[in-house]
């Protein structure tokens, strides 16, 4: 494609998006497609000549978006949001055109240092401990999501627990533990798979049943158990917004029984953590000055459109440590200087898409001013719609919901409570989720579509209550 | 931003791009940045105000781009290319407009539907055996990177070789081996890494010093002796098309010892894979009808910007196997029925982008014609080169190069041979990198820019060779 004809088509893609924002409302948030549908509709076969980008475009209004669940629409309140925005979505267009690969300092300098700046930006805003900044020994690094992030922090950790060997000589059945809420996502269990510890190493932490927060004392008998078994507690992950209902551990708690036991305690605040940008939220960050490592999403409540998680290491030596190799058709002079990051030590790729770019245009375009607004409209309207829910007796609220989730039910029982949200689903006038709360369901609202108003909460509620 | 400033904005981006393109080759390809210059040219703080995405884009030229290595210039001839073009742009910008999560087939049917769809047009443009399409039991998914495939190919076989144990008890130090040629990306040793095995369980199959393959002699050999100490061959990794030379190995013989071993058998084609879109390099598809799996990297030599791996299972119940986790907050009827692929069960992240739509754009845009066209033209011009090299006595080729990747060197030893790669780089003209064969240093001249033509490839010869 030449670059005319790049222009032509590029103008018809932005004002197409231009478009697309402006009729949201006009599409069923969640999509009613069933299983198989959307392949039908197209060709089996792929073409043997090229076809021009204007039919692409005109399949995508016909035939991919009735598939489309809307995640950017403003009355989407399903699991967590992956908010989008006009800065983010330019800035990884011009990572797109740029085409460049940031695998090592030196395949493109500028990809490696305008992401540690904007991390180092970030843990400002965020007002995250010294120590997770670039200028010490720790630094930040963008990975794909929460999940990579909790991955490589086991690995870090594996390599301080084991003095440096596992990387060489594996792990044993059985020698090393992990710990995390009951309530944690996935991605611990996940990890502990991958790196090769298995399911059966991680320990459910018992949780609070007022707050949902993980109990230190269970932690501390737990690992205690696990110690007296010869067993070594390599990793504890801290939730600050779990994934149900956005409890938040007691991470200095929990920090200092890490430390006691020796284990790298890692927090994951995917979700919640960005919210530290207003000062009023910055309890957030409690304890986090004791922790080795901390992540959150920009790509989940920041305006960073997918795929943008944050993951910051008070001492990088442990990850490059687990993950570091230098084959010789990637030595350079500048690696070989040690004066420069390179980043594909720091995660599971090799390779790197300069991702720092969106996320630098969103720290600018929006500035600190905008990006604590943007957080507090969403709080404030979930602090509205839980004043809706307290007031009609037939629903109760479930978790405290500081931020912008908010945990609910039907008093009446969990059929109930499951059938009204597959009603308000497939209504397609609002999309919420569910999860469960000390063994009963409960609906999950979560605000964080940057186009959601007043309007659409109660429109939800309308639908929820009538 | 309000979709009027996203359209003026999003306008400017794209005729950015456009001239960054038309103007690409008046950049030096190497960036001569020093360590630093970049990050002390930009504020050291995050703006408290929002700034104008103007004063973005102006920064981009001024600040930026002096610290870019240029990936797509036509004289780009280093590493491997990861090459972009007009369609996967866009069809990636319109995967950041839509914002959509694929993670479930219920969280935007499209996005699964879509890419089960575009792997298949893949599979059946490269001639894959139809054990990868996904109406059998089998099936392809979009991995970030090559490396990623490798891991989680790692995790089917281990899951495999242990009859489904270790996701839950994990592995056990000494007890699963993998083999692959010591010509091979650090991507296999990353993998056993991560996995917990080790780098230690990683066997090196001797290569062919002729034509760089690895030997299935050695990789018999290897393996009985690892079976006779009582240990399970898990995998073996078959390069098609390694990164130091583009060496390929015997795929049917690797393919009948690890059966008879018991092991899975990965073949990573990240790079060269995607030539046998063309018939007459079918060639490269020799023996995988045998192979567990298979990858190749649309991002790196097909015109689908980065990242874009394309990753195969004949079977994918060994990855779910190893992968799956079904916590309540993702429970819906469409998983729960059967008939959905859930990709997020296919690898490390939870979330998941939209990357159908670019390889989707790109393959409907040149359609199997074009595509073909494209590769030939760039083993054309490394032939043309090829032939160059071989007409100077001062130089000598050191590998096969059916493809368009030349192995090099000057006859009069290392030291000369790394000085004169310097020289050009230095130059900013051209940029290619180097590699060790047998040995010796050697350089690569890797050629995937689509804007590259003869008088590129004459002018780095004269670089080269004056």
């Amino acid at each position: 494609m030449s670059p005319d004809e790049f222009r032509r088509h590029g103008h018809a893609v932005v004002e197409w998006i231009a478009r697309y924002y402006e009729r949201l409302e006009t599409f069923p948030v969640l999509s009613p497609a069933q299983p198989g549908e959307i392949r039908s509709g197209l060709p089996a076969h792929p073409p043997e000549q090229g076809e021009g980008f204007d039919a692409v475009l005109a399949d995508l209004d016909a035939k991919i978006l009735p598939g489309v669940t809307h995640w950017q629409h403003p009355s989407f309140f399903a699991y967590f949001p992956a908010n989008a925005s006009g800065p983010a979505i330019l800035g990884d267009l011009l990572a797109s055109g740029l085409g460049v690969q940031g695998m090592l300092w030196a395949t493109s300098p500028a990809a490696t240092e305008l992401e540690t700046l904007t991390l180092d930006w970030l843990a400002e805003l965020l007002d995250l401990p010294a120590r997770f900044r670039s200028d010490g020994p720790g630094g930040g690094v963008i990975q794909h999501t929460a999940s990579d992030a909790t991955l490589v922090a086991l690995l870090a950790a594996l390599h301080r627990a084991s003095g440096g060997t596992t990387e060489h000589r594996g792990v044993r059945t059985g020698q090393y533990t992990v710990y995390t809420s009951h309530q944690t996502h996935s991605s611990v269990e996940k990890a502990c798979r991958i790196a090769g510890l298995g399911a059966e190493a991680l320990r459910k932490i018992e949780t609070d049943e007022a707050t949902l927060a993980a109990r230190p004392d269970h932690l501390a008998r737990l690992i205690e158990a696990d110690r007296a078994y010869g067993a070594t507690p390599a990793l504890v992950v801290a939730s600050v917004g779990t994934t149900g209902t956005g409890a938040v551990d007691p991470v200095a708690e929990f920090a200092r029984i890490s430390h006691d036991a020796g284990a790298w305690l890692h927090v994951d605040a995917a979700w919640a953590g960005v919210a530290s940008v207003a000062p009023e939220f910055r309890w957030l960050n409690d304890g986090l000055e004791l922790a080795d490592s901390y992540a959150t999403n920009p790509h989940k409540w920041l305006l960073t459109n997918f795929d943008c998680d944050a993951f910051y290491v008070a001492d990088r030596a442990p990850l490059l440590g687990a993950l570091s190799i230098l084959p010789e058709y990637l030595r350079n002079a500048a690696t070989e200087s040690g004066a420069v990051i390179d980043y594909r030590d720091w995660h599971v790729p090799l390779g790197r898409r300069f991702r720092a770019l969106k996320l630098w245009a969103v720290l600018r375009y929006y500035g600190a001013e905008g990006l604590r607004a943007h957080v507090r409209t969403h709080v404030a309207l979930a602090q509205e719609f839980a004043a809706l829910v307290e007031a009609d007796e037939r629903f109760e609220i479930v978790a405290p919901h500081p931020l912008a989730l908010v945990t609910f039910r039907l008093r009446e029982g969990d059929e109930a409570t499951l059938a009204l949200m597959h009603r308000v689903n497939a209504s397609g006038r609002a999309y919420l989720t569910h999860t469960t709360v000390n063994g009963r369901a409960a609906l999950r609202l979560a605000i964080g579509a940057p186009s959601t108003e007043l309007r659409h909460v109660e429109q939800i509620w309308e639908l929820l209550s009538s």
